[in-house]
């Protein structure tokens, strides 16, 4: 994994614009929001797709980047004043406290136009007809029947009650979208799945993305803001729904493991070929920040 | 051009998500931002280029779709009070001023989203590379070489004096890469031009692309609100530069005249083939909104 973060983190170097070149300001703000920090969970979801499907590194980079730049512009734009109005992230100050508002949001939409720059860079899988399909699919996770339509819902239900449904659809929305697409990028960089195998890998996907989503508000409600690298405890300020909020913590926790279990499941026909997908589902869940 | 904007209109439509389909909010925001209103400039160079090189309508819907959209995203995040807090747009209030801010982000974020699903619909291009490689084109001018950039070199100059090449610099990234974009890709949906021919098209984008700011800053010193649909007078009173500024209005608009003589000096040898695209260079000139 850690091999994979530092393969990641020098691709996204090379994918974001110099920091001495005009707009310098705006550039800077880019590399700011997007290096030197963060789990890079999505990018190591598509290495152990891709991996599973027999990708080359190379191709995995620029998808690992595209779905690592769509998370961060979603990152930047959350934490602007009209949203979430957070100071800390990644144990720094937000992209607006340590620029300003107006370079915040261009940066996040700078962000998101470099994600599908990435993902269109020449020769990512053997048919191009693949790759645009590739490219439609971030488009579609990234938009209002994904991560743009979860951040709506997510809006709307601050001091609501939504149900265990209702909370699961945000979340599905949200955050599983673009995990989802990190897994099926991953795979289509690499040959061909069997019948029957993206239908077992998105199961998968969808398990590791209510997980990782679950984690996430039992950390906020747990952990100190010092290990999250963002303000603990900001969910139940705010009088968000969450799975804490709904189940409480012990059952939040059951839930997870219960994710991880299906899962495993998923994975059960690939045998070693989904051996790293196996432990990024153990790392989501059992990780403390 | 009426026929192409009412043509450009319903696919656009069909393009939006329906605004009684979750979340329901976000998506009357979408329709709200894009439908009804705009001159639809930068769809018509699409369909004029494409009618150069012999594309079919349906190809040109979705790359004029895809330019569209990106320009209507960069109108709702331009409005917002970090930007330039502007109340008045196509002659109705501005999307945070009908909506809020957090919807109008997320709004703009989900509309560029959607430009790149509209540009990744199947079948774009006789070959799918040729696609892959316009929706590189679409992200590289929706970033920070193209209009991003642009935005942010244009916020860092309000109050401060550029000279004319620094101006022409900020505009050729903030507008002058997206209409460049828009012929470009018009005429990539259809037969491959034959060789000097994409760079004559481009000479004319590059002049069509410049004029179209120059007018622009014409009108904001000259015409009133009412004709303008957005508030007028506004460069002048945030101190920014402009042609307007820099130049006068007099020659300001004898510079826009010759940009439409340089245009449709880059279109003689296509003849009949480009007679809209000349069409649109006047067009852009003579405009009085």
């Amino acid at each position: 994994m850690a091999l994979v973060q530092a393969r990641v983190e020098r691709a996204l170097e090379r994918a974001l614009p110099a920091a001495d070149h005009a707009p310098q300001r705006l550039h800077r703000a880019l590399r700011y929001a997007v290096l030197g920090g963060g789990k890079r969970v999505r990018p190591m979801l598509a290495f152990a797709a891709g991996e599973l499907a027999g990708a080359a590194p190379e191709r995995l980079d620029a998808a690992a980047c595209a779905v690592e730049l769509v998370h961060a512009y979603s990152l930047v734009h959350d934490d602007l004043p009209c949203m979430d109005d957070d100071v800390l992230r990644r144990g720094k100050p937000t992209v607006h406290v340590e620029f300003d508002e107006a370079t915040a949001l261009l940066a996040g939409d700078a962000l998101q136009s470099l994600a599908f720059e990435a993902l269109a860079a020449g020769g990512l899988a053997d048919d191009p007809a693949v790759q645009v399909e590739m490219l439609r699919m971030l488009a579609v996770a990234s938009g209002t029947r994904g991560m743009a339509g979860g951040q709506a819902i997510d809006l709307a239900a601050v001091g609501a009650s939504l149900t265990l449904p209702e909370l699961e659809f945000m979340h599905i929305l949200k955050t599983g979208a673009l995990i989802r697409t990190a897994v099926a990028l991953g795979a289509r960089c690499g040959k061909p799945l069997a019948r029957g195998e993206p239908d077992r890998l998105d199961r998968y996907a969808k398990c590791v993305g209510l997980a990782f989503q679950v984690v996430d508000d039992v950390l906020d409600a747990e952990a100190p803001t010092a290990t999250l690298g963002k303000t603990a405890g900001k969910d139940a300020a705010r009088g968000k729904p969450t799975y804490v909020s709904l189940l409480g913590v012990a059952r939040a926790k059951a839930l997870a493991q219960e994710l991880r279990g299906e899962a495993h499941a998923a994975l059960a026909g690939f045998g070693g070929r989904a051996a790293r997908l196996g432990d990024l589902a153990d790392f989501i869940v059992t990780r403390e920040f």
